[in-house]
């Protein structure tokens, strides 16, 4: 009886010590980032004196060679540059477009080539405009009504979803695919309302898909702002025999030499297994891409800075990974995957960060049942940060390929209010990112993979045969 | 044995339906408050038409006039202004400061008074300058040091804290007290460390008070921007001898006549029972007052708007009120709290919201243990809107003095990593509010208000008594 009283008390005083010591270093990290963080001194860098990276512009060379640096000066136990091939297509010329309700009379629309699309011809593309609220439009309307016409998706973004990703799914498949659908019955070309929850002037790229589109088929593909999208509509309603004018100048390029940039703290205990945390270094043209994913690429990087600075001596291997060319190919993430399943790498845990340098609210976790029962007993930890969401869900993009049945995959999930109002926009710029939210989110992070390296991922296939 | 199975299930059966049907409504306010809110056009006319609406100003009176004209716009049962006397401070010609390294070489540094302050000689105001971290320090350093000299307070917010209304608590003992502690030791003026957790170019004001210092014996107070402050530290680090100029014409006139704004919804069974949702009408004159406090005041305004567009009944009268001089006097809320009182009127609840316009988080709840407690059992309702933190603590300076034993308060707390960049400041302006911010803000409002009219009051008393 001594004996289980002495071993209960034991396990107590190990728990609460354990929980206490996971209590300081916490408070640590959340303390270190928020009065001694680069993560806004490097997106500074990378958003002001670089600006937009596009895969395979300079800027996102220059952003390669900038973080490898910065990394290297981390005192990491290495850094390294993974070689991948990335897509690259220039946007060119400004674009232009307009409405023209009587011949002569014309309205200007802001408007952008959407990435990957083909250009106009040289003089521009005129022709008849038909709008359409989904993809499904296009049956019933048909190849007479559509042919020789520009379509115009003008489905907005639902208003009253608390999660504006959920608002973004639902209509980001006329940006994806409209021109790939819309060219099966003879659209000349398609404009896309912007993906944008406010309205504003300002049109918002982002990737479409030609698919198997034979490539004399393709038709070209812009979004145009949703102020311009609501005037085009009224205008529709009023007088539907309404020409659209517009010209870009967008070009696709052979692929060109690119990399991710990776570094790691290698593990003491188990160097074998491996964490990786990360965002993508590349950004769409329009602004400088400091939310999507500036943010998360200096938040992952700070991740690694903070865990040293506290002092804290990772058992596991944790690897930073900026991963090229998220935006139109994900062969960054693709690449990585598939070097670490080439290499037989154990990769136990991915965390990344592309949702905006928002206040962070917690995780989504795309996992195991027993792993993310076990995040649910670490709530407590969080809550003096105010970081109260842990659900389950998509984790990343990039992270994904990584995936298999026995990884945790995470995604940082800042409050997602103001992020459709800056994505791929012109107006993705540093000054719409708090410096105190990008370092919360990048603590918030940092306890995370803490957490994880200390107690380990559970194992279920183990457990089972065990 | 049968009847009491029956009233189990009718029990249950209720429960379920009230919760279902409080799910509904709720979903309802807040579909209702994303897709077609009123706070945001409020806002917009009352930043941008009217503008900062300091006491006594002409845009003080134009927001009561405009307020008052939307409210009884909706049709609520009773629309009336309350008069109520204010001081009248103006800040005159805009401030100019500069520090004097030496003899003729100066560098300026950006500089406002504080509300209340007295005006500088026609001249300015030049004096050696020495930088203090406290009120204490004051007594440290004494006569011999102070006298003649211009004290800079210039302890900066705490980065650390999470909550940074806490680090504000923390700080601006420096602003208000700072003039009235200096002058006992004989020092001609004061400047102050601006409340701004940023680094930036942007001084902040705020009340400051004189406290029962003889007028003859009151110096001028200034908030200097946090650039300005660290530049100047640092300067006197490398000569501690260092002339401080700065010059202001602000002003102390006589109380002018004012008014809080008043609407009611009265109710269908309780009529007497009366329910507070309010925010402050006023503003500092430097920005336009967005989110301090026109945030709160359409909020509060569209709370109302919103339980009649979603066809919700109270039982109870809810009553939105717009408080005049929060900023640089508390008369409204003083003054509302007089009237309820000598009108012998049973206010059961008030909610305010004065924290910016930022994503809600929760509310901080000044109440009985037993209201606390029900408070929880609601905490699933508000889950899907990412409402989570029901604390207890401070509810809000305006419906402060209505608390007696029995009431419920209530405060919005928004997300406030972002707030104290604007708080005070030029740059509290409309478009740092973001729409859907702001309409979740006042969904959260409307939902709280909702369920306390549903459920009612716990009275501790009676139970106690009964």
């Amino acid at each position: 009886m001594k004996k289980l009283i002495f071993a209960i008390c034991f396990l107590l005083t190990t728990t609460i010590f354990s929980q206490d010591s996971d209590e300081v270093q916490i408070k640590s990290i959340y303390d270190t980032a928020l009065s001694n963080g680069k993560a806004y001194d490097w997106l500074n860098h990378i958003s002001n004196q670089i600006g937009g990276r596009l895969s395979g512009s300079i800027q996102a060379q220059q952003a390669v060679d900038y973080t490898k640096k910065e990394l290297e000066g981390l005192g990491l136990d290495k850094v390294w540059l993974q070689p991948v091939m990335v897509p690259k297509w220039t946007r060119g010329a400004p674009e232009f477009a307009y409405f023209e309700s009587k011949p002569g009379v014309t309205t200007n629309i802001p408007i952008c080539a959407l990435g990957g699309s083909v250009r106009t011809p040289l003089g521009g593309l005129k022709a008849n405009v038909v709008e359409v609220k989904s993809i499904d439009d296009l049956a019933i309307l048909g190849k007479q009504r559509l042919e020789g016409r520009i379509v115009f998706f003008n489905r907005p973004m639902e208003a009253t979803n608390i999660n504006t990703f959920s608002s973004y799914s639902g209509c980001v498949d006329q940006r994806y695919a409209g021109a790939k659908e819309a060219a099966k019955y003879g659209a000349v070309g398609v404009i896309v309302r912007s993906m944008n929850l406010r309205l504003d002037d300002l049109p918002h790229t982002g990737a479409m898909s030609y698919g198997d589109t034979p490539v004399n088929e393709r038709i070209p593909a812009a979004a145009i702002s949703t102020n311009g999208a609501d005037l085009l509509s009224v205008s529709l309603t009023l007088n539907p025999d309404i020409n659209f004018y517009f010209k870009q100048s967008c070009q696709q390029y052979d692929d060109v030499q690119s990399y991710n940039v990776i570094g790691e703290i290698t593990g003491s205990k188990y160097p074998n297994e491996i964490m990786v945390v990360g965002g993508h270094l590349d950004s769409w043209d329009l602004g400088d891409g400091s939310h999507d994913d500036g943010a998360g690429s200096v938040q992952s990087m700070d991740v690694l800075r903070l865990l040293k600075e506290t002092g804290y001596k990772p058992k596991r291997t944790i690897r930073v990974v900026l991963f090229m060319n998220e935006e139109n190919g994900l062969r960054g993430g693709s690449k990585y995957a598939e070097i670490a399943k080439n290499k037989k790498e154990n990769h136990v845990f991915a965390l990344e960060s592309d949702s905006g340098g928002f206040s962070p609210r917690g995780f989504s976790f795309d996992c195991t049942e027993e792993n993310f029962n076990k995040v649910q007993e670490w709530k407590p930890l969080f809550e003096p940060y105010l970081i109260h969401m842990f659900v389950k869900g998509f984790a990343g993009a990039d992270i994904g390929p990584l995936k298999d049945s026995q990884m945790v995959l995470a995604g940082l999930r800042p409050d997602s209010q103001r992020y459709f109002d800056h994505h791929h926009a012109a107006n993705d710029t540093f000054e719409h990112v708090n410096k105190r939210e990008l370092e919360l989110g990048a603590a918030t992070m940092a306890s995370l993979v803490y957490l994880f390296d200390k107690y380990g991922v559970i194992k279920t296939t183990k457990i089972i045969k065990g």
